[in-house]
């Protein structure tokens, strides 16, 4: 018992270190926001407070750490009861030995982290996504995201490898230390932008719209290549042959590849399908508390279960949040989806804190950091190389088929605002078995502290110097919208997304849109009337109406209705894309939108 | 990396088995009471479902179970990091090897479910606790929490005892197996009435208020009580020599309960002051997001706290709730009042559902259980009378003192309405390394469900054979406060809670009340300033006037605000105690109230 309670006694003190850090970070963060003093976010803070810790630990050694180390269980209590949630206690085997030898205080379990934290942060950031800027640049954020990840990657790995070469001319590395492969999986790591701090600097700069939609889409969705091309990558590396080119191993990898990102996608519809027939058939809606608890344990699962499959629970719950903002929400009450949204948000806030603490303590207290000064040097400069050879000639390509251009201005503060963070380092984390690998968790964690701190502090002039509008209203931008709409009228090329979306999984999944029977062919007849009730569609006709034309997430905002004879059954009124949602075509107000507030 | 992903495949889908049964309880049990059906609530139903999973793991043994046994990881890996959060996994050391024999399916981490689900559960009852009743009647509630669950330990042990005589007599057990302190162990276990469940079977009876409030308040204060002459009692039989009475064993653990209780209170205490200023005198109340987070953050250090310096936390976190919902409630804004609210409220739903599927689901899987007719029959048949000895002879002895009695129906409810569960369930699974302490487990575990479901059940008939009026409404009730009052006046006699209430601790923690330095004697004259500094104050008041009005939990109901000549400075709005809160008088509708809804 006497051990027992020492220990539990040592857990509590390693949690609440962790949560003053927490409340000191959120104060003192909110206290220079208060002075105007925008150049510190959360992130920046977090990560600062972090790397002090580390220095206390580090340098004072406390009693703590030689407490745990002194009473740590025995095998057969492990082996009792398989640890809750989080409990992926493998990766950090990698790292053990060496973090054994030097402190104990590892303040947070590497994978209650990426399990328990990282999940609502990027949920919450797919949830609240402006989705009508969002589809109405849908082709140029995938884009940016898919091809924009790729290029990024090569060139990264491409650059890394010169400099590798460079320290083994200069005698700084021995020859066989960094190889191709390794050059590449770093390009992979650090081609994930951070949609955390990305949010946080744009949330505070309050940028013009289309920008900060351009940014945040790509950030949110390159994490998902970046995740699966990393996995790639080092499917590659374990199936292949060295140094040589291995064709099968690359043909492996590329379908490891496609096929965890469509597994993924998959898995996290799935369980928005769920959500929304959940909400859509039964009256869950009369009871707030139960809407949230259901939208909150779907969604968890489908990180869970995508984890469980060997797919990417991240990708999964970002694809779930994205699809939830757009169907699900639509079945919930007013109450529900405001205290679905606060729940996320206050997960999403601490664990972002969290989340960034830890990074900033690990980059202090790691003991195998591998510190290579070309490598760094070599990496924030590639960083910059990499991001300009994805914007500029993505965004050409792009302008060509837009109406509403990308800016040279624009492009300038897209290639300045690549921030690295949580994604980044959680991938690189997870695998630091050979130093090669080593130097790339130390240097992607310098990056992120690099990029969060230097480039976070310097938006705010930058923006200034681009003269890039700041400050907008919301609202009146959607009064654009709106009558540059009225001038242009419909277009009568419908995209493929446009007639699924509102021809099969709005009426399908919600009570909006026009009704299955009317749409399915004959023969699918009973399908149709199971998914379209008439006693339920005819009680709900009008809350839908209503959602239609209010924005779900801010329900405050009180926009004058338009006239009903143009919403509503009329599919199109979403997309007018005659250019795939290139970015060309001003989208209607009357469809649901989200606005990241 | 195979064994790593394999583990973590598994660990999700132990996480997905315990949501998808909180799904399916969360959406049957709604189900059932949309069918009017009130027999079956939450606690109930989860505790169902539980024991289902349990029947299938237990004659299914599934593969998981086996998968997991053969990768558990080296102690090395754990030794490296140890643990986030909830991390003691000392506990559960006791049945670690027995539980190895038969499944390994252990959904939850013990330690998870006590430290991270309990304290949201009681922390939520604690805070929205009907303030206003509930200080009415604290002495009826102090009475019965305090002395009521000492005789009900004593009757109890007693009563367990002579079973025990008895089971030696009829051969079912051997001299020696089962010593006075066992017994009296299990007094003060199943002392515990449970809050959540009674929670669960009020809210869903709609009863009388005042019978509300006493079960209620009763069932959150005994629990601590109960936990701490748990310790007291685990203390001596540790401390004691045995069979023979040992004064400086009864000494030290008398003196180890009242030290963990007001060590506990203090805790919990602290954390409120803390709280309560920091909310007082930032602005944190310009973003609800930032006060929600700060005071999730302190509440939950106020159990960590407690934890670290060996005291109870589950009693800190509960006067913790209690005091916020006093003090710091008055500091927040409305939106951070409702989303804190919420936010406990999920917390504390899908706490009480994973911990009672836990429960069910331990009773059919736990591989040492021991059951014994004798003890069981007999420790249904005690629980009755020493809940009749505790309610009777105590309701006596206040309804002299109350001129609102204590009717015998209510009494009757009262003694019917011992509902046991999570709290005696994480006592009984504390310990359980002797075959008493397994009996005890496990009769514990059938006191819960018998008591969960026949007397949930039951609830509803006796109610209406007693008479007990029921779907009371509150807003009528407290009009008929405010009437008697104007009737009765003031009351001159003022107790000690309400001097130092509001005369000190309202003005130095909110903003409410006459400034400290009319209240202070002169020599404190700088700490009174540097406590109600002016600046604040003048900003505030319209706001707390307004708070003193309006119940701050309920922010939908909008009374009519009373005359302004008879509310705030006047130090006697609260408590007209001529009984020490016995319930004698009615209380006025000016003071703040927190409604459970």
């Amino acid at each position: 018992m006497g051990t027992d309670t020492f220990r539990q006694e040592n857990a509590s003190l390693l949690v609440l270190a962790a949560i003053s850090l927490a409340l000191i970070t959120i104060l003192s963060v909110w206290k220079l926001k208060q002075f105007k003093y925008r150049l510190v976010n959360e992130t920046g803070g977090a990560m600062f407070y972090g790397m002090l810790l580390g220095v206390a630990v580090r340098y004072l050694q406390f009693d703590g750490a030689q407490g745990i180390k002194n009473h740590t269980c025995t095998c057969t209590d492990l082996n009792a009861t398989p640890p809750f949630v989080m409990v992926n206690i493998s990766s950090q085997g990698h790292w053990s030995s060496p973090l054994d030898s030097t402190s104990q205080m590892g303040t947070f379990n590497l994978d209650v982290l990426f399990n328990v934290f990282l999940p609502p942060i990027i949920f919450y950031g797919a949830y609240t996504l402006d989705q009508k800027r969002f589809i109405a640049n849908l082709g140029s954020v995938l884009t940016f995201a898919f091809f924009g990840t790729l290029i990024s990657c090569l060139c990264i790995g491409v650059c890394m490898y010169g400099f590798t070469r460079l320290m083994v001319l200069l005698g700084q590395a021995a020859d066989g230390d960094y190889v191709l492969i390794d050059c590449l999986l770093f390009g992979a790591i650090t081609s994930a932008t951070d949609p955390v701090s990305i949010l946080g600097l744009l949330s505070d700069l309050r940028v013009d719209l289309d920008l900060h939609t351009l940014l945040f889409g790509e950030s949110v969705l390159n994490d998902a290549v970046a995740i699966v091309l990393t996995h790639a990558i080092a499917t590659y590396d374990r199936k292949g042959t060295g140094h040589a080119f291995d064709p099968s191993a690359f043909l492996h990898s590329v379908g490891s590849f496609l096929g965890i990102l469509i597994g993924s996608f998959c898995m996290g519809f799935i369980f928005t399908i769920i959500t929304a027939l959940l909400t859509k058939f039964t009256r869950l809606r009369e009871s707030p508390l139960l809407e949230t608890s259901v939208v909150l344990l779907l969604s968890w699962s489908s990180f869970l279960s995508a984890e469980a499959s060997g797919l990417s629970g991240i990708v999964a719950v970002l694809f779930c949040g994205l699809s939830q903002a757009r169907y699900t929400i639509l079945n919930l009450s007013a109450e529900g989806r405001s205290r679905t949204k606060q729940l996320f948000e206050v997960f999403s806030f601490l664990g972002e804190i969290f989340i960034y603490s830890y990074m900033g303590y690990i980059l202090l207290t790691f003991p195998p950091h591998v510190f290579k000064a070309l490598f760094i040097s070599g990496a924030i400069l590639t960083v910059f190389i990499s991001r300009a050879c994805n914007i500029y000639p993505l965004s050409f390509l792009l302008n060509l088929g837009r109406t509403n251009k990308i800016t040279c201005s624009f492009q300038h503060f897209m290639v300045f605002a690549g921030l690295r963070g949580a994604v980044a380092f959680s991938l690189a984390v997870r695998d630091t078995e050979t130093e090669a690998k080593q130097t790339i968790l130390t240097t992607t964690l310098l990056l992120a502290g690099f990029t969060i701190w230097l480039l976070g502090a310097a938006a705010d002039p930058l923006l200034h110097a681009l003269d890039i509008r700041m400050g907008e209203d919301s609202e009146e931008d959607s009064k654009d919208f709106s009558s540059e709409v009225s001038m242009r009228g419909p277009d009568t090329a419908r995209g493929l997304w446009h007639n699924l979306d509102h021809k099969y999984l709005k009426p399908m999944l919600t009570h909006c849109g026009p009704p299955l029977t009317e749409l399915l062919p004959q023969w699918c007849g009973v399908f149709a009337r199971i998914f379209s009730p008439t006693h339920v569609q005819e009680d709900e006709e009008q809350f839908c109406e209503m959602e239609l034309h209010t924005s779900p997430l801010n329900l405050d905002k009180s926009e004058p209705p338009p006239t009903p004879d143009d919403s509503g059954s009329e599919p199109h009124d979403d997309l007018l894309e005659g250019d795939l949602g290139l970015g060309t075509s001003p989208v209607n107000t009357m469809e649901t939108s989200v606005n990241t507030s």
